[in-house]
């Protein structure tokens, strides 16, 4: 019954404590000081350190934090043999829904470009545009995608969503495939990326895309930074193809000084905190995945590898 | 058969057109161009020029752009005896939730906060809170007021609304009276004002109201400029008090040059953007009220002088 937890964004103390609520014979060890490697059964992983979970010889199960598997995935070095699982739970779907409803509104509202006339003085109102009319396109439809595109078409927009298969919700016109793309992208305005990151998925937002968006149209990653082609985001924006971003993530992270997403006027940058995974929202799953990887029964939410998500 | 538009704000001839598509022998006039007075009998009104509207004998409708009908409530030579209608759209409503929505969102996530953390090259995460841990209050709950607390509590936010007298609304808390006012501040961390201006609700966020509320809580007025005491804001945003305002509203307006707000690194302010009355949304209102007036029926959304909205 043993865990080890290997983070430095979350905080280890206040994780165990949930954990063990749910399973007080929980033994969690806090990497690196892992004991004995062959007790651990369960790692509970935001990033992993390179090659560190080929050392459990009785892993059965890969816990990750957050919505999306890709460094897992990636690492040639985590055990094939054993699940990987993903946590999907409301609260961390409300916060990405938080963040991408700002996003949108910002954009929509053009709160950036009032921020720019209040800055010199200027006290001038823009033509005002109807939720109806703006219209917002969510690539990726899983958990947090659907989730997105649901709240704004109830907020009132137009909404689009793509995947990679064709997915039904209501009040969003779903379009889905490599054939249907263009089209997706040539009817959005507002663009939101919640895709995971898969080889097919790596680079879509690249000079090709942003062309095919309308002029002056948005873009808001909430994916991964791998998503976009970073040079030819800042190529779009300052041909005035884009009229904005608004960015949780980017390639390296932390962002590195002197990266121009730091300085340009016309992006928004977070420190990927779209969302957060908490205890009081996940705790209880992960200890059900545990049990579950332990009686070998299916899992809650087990990334499909070859899917990549 | 004759109306007078009187505004600087809105378009003549957008608004012309929407108006005679419902009525189409209705005879418009741009101000000042009025002809010969004794034919007007409604005035369709954003502010009006003083003493004007003593002007038209045959006058038998007020009817103002906004949902607040204060500027023709305390003008002492509006007709005493001619009914006042204001504007209660679906449209305007949705404009106003956008705008509360980001507001509320940006004071929540502290996306200014981390704006300033951008600035300075910091990359750095604040602690999260779960929308069910943030208390947000709306002062205000007519028709604009309701529509907000009833989104925030649909996005999971613990809100609290409070007014004049006691409202039900879903998911929303609700306090009345000036006996409940201390206690709804000092439980609201984000506090929404939607309150119409009267002589009871002017400059009620002033010293003591932002002493009232918790350190650190965050103010954002979509009333009026007047619900605020401007000098009490400016030092409660600087002792630390307030965390932050984001104002759509000013007493003065356009916000005069060499204003504080315009400065201060605390304040985000808009040129009352809101939200807006739109043809499409409100024409069919204006001219039904209009062939009430005519006709002698009971208005729609006819201002209560007496209450003052």
């Amino acid at each position: 019954m043993t865990l080890v937890f290997i983070s430095k964004v979350y905080d280890p103390a206040e994780w165990s404590q949930a954990l063990r609520a749910h399973m007080p014979d929980l033994d969690i060890r806090i990497w690196p000081e892992v004991g004995d490697p062959r007790d651990v059964e369960c790692v509970l992983v935001w990033k992993a350190p390179p090659g560190d979970l080929q050392r459990y010889p009785n892993l059965r199960l890969i816990q990750t934090f957050g919505a999306g598997a890709d460094q897992l995935l990636e690492d040639p070095t985590v055990p094939p043999a054993v699940p990987i699982a993903r946590i999907v739970d409301p609260r961390q779907t409300a916060g990405m829904v938080e963040y991408v409803l700002y996003a949108v509104l910002r954009h929509h509202r053009r709160f950036d470009e009032y921020e720019r006339f209040r800055a010199r003085g200027e006290y001038t109102r823009l033509p005002h545009v109807d939720a109806g009319e703006r219209r917002v396109g969510v690539m990726g439809l899983g958990a947090l995608g659907c989730a997105a595109a649901r709240q704004l078409a109830q907020l009132g927009f137009d909404v689009a969503g793509w995947g990679r298969s064709l997915r039904q919700i209501e009040g969003v016109t779903c379009l889905h495939g490599a054939g249907q793309l263009e089209a997706f992208l040539a009817r959005t305005e507002i663009l939101v990326c919640l895709l995971p990151l898969t080889p097919e998925t790596e680079g879509i937002l690249d000079r090709r895309s942003f062309a095919a968006l309308p002029r002056g149209a948005c873009v808001v990653n909430v994916g991964r930074g791998r998503h976009v082609v970073e040079a030819d985001l800042i190529a779009a924006l300052d041909s005035g193809q884009l009229d904005g971003a608004t960015l949780d993530v980017s390639i390296e992270e932390p962002l590195p000084p002197g990266h121009p997403f730091w300085r340009h006027p016309r992006v928004c940058m977070t420190p990927h905190i779209a969302t957060l995974t908490t205890p009081r929202g996940s705790a209880a799953q992960i200890v059900e995945n545990y049990r579950r990887a332990r009686a070998g029964l299916p899992l809650l939410n087990r990334v499909d590898r070859r899917a990549g998500y």
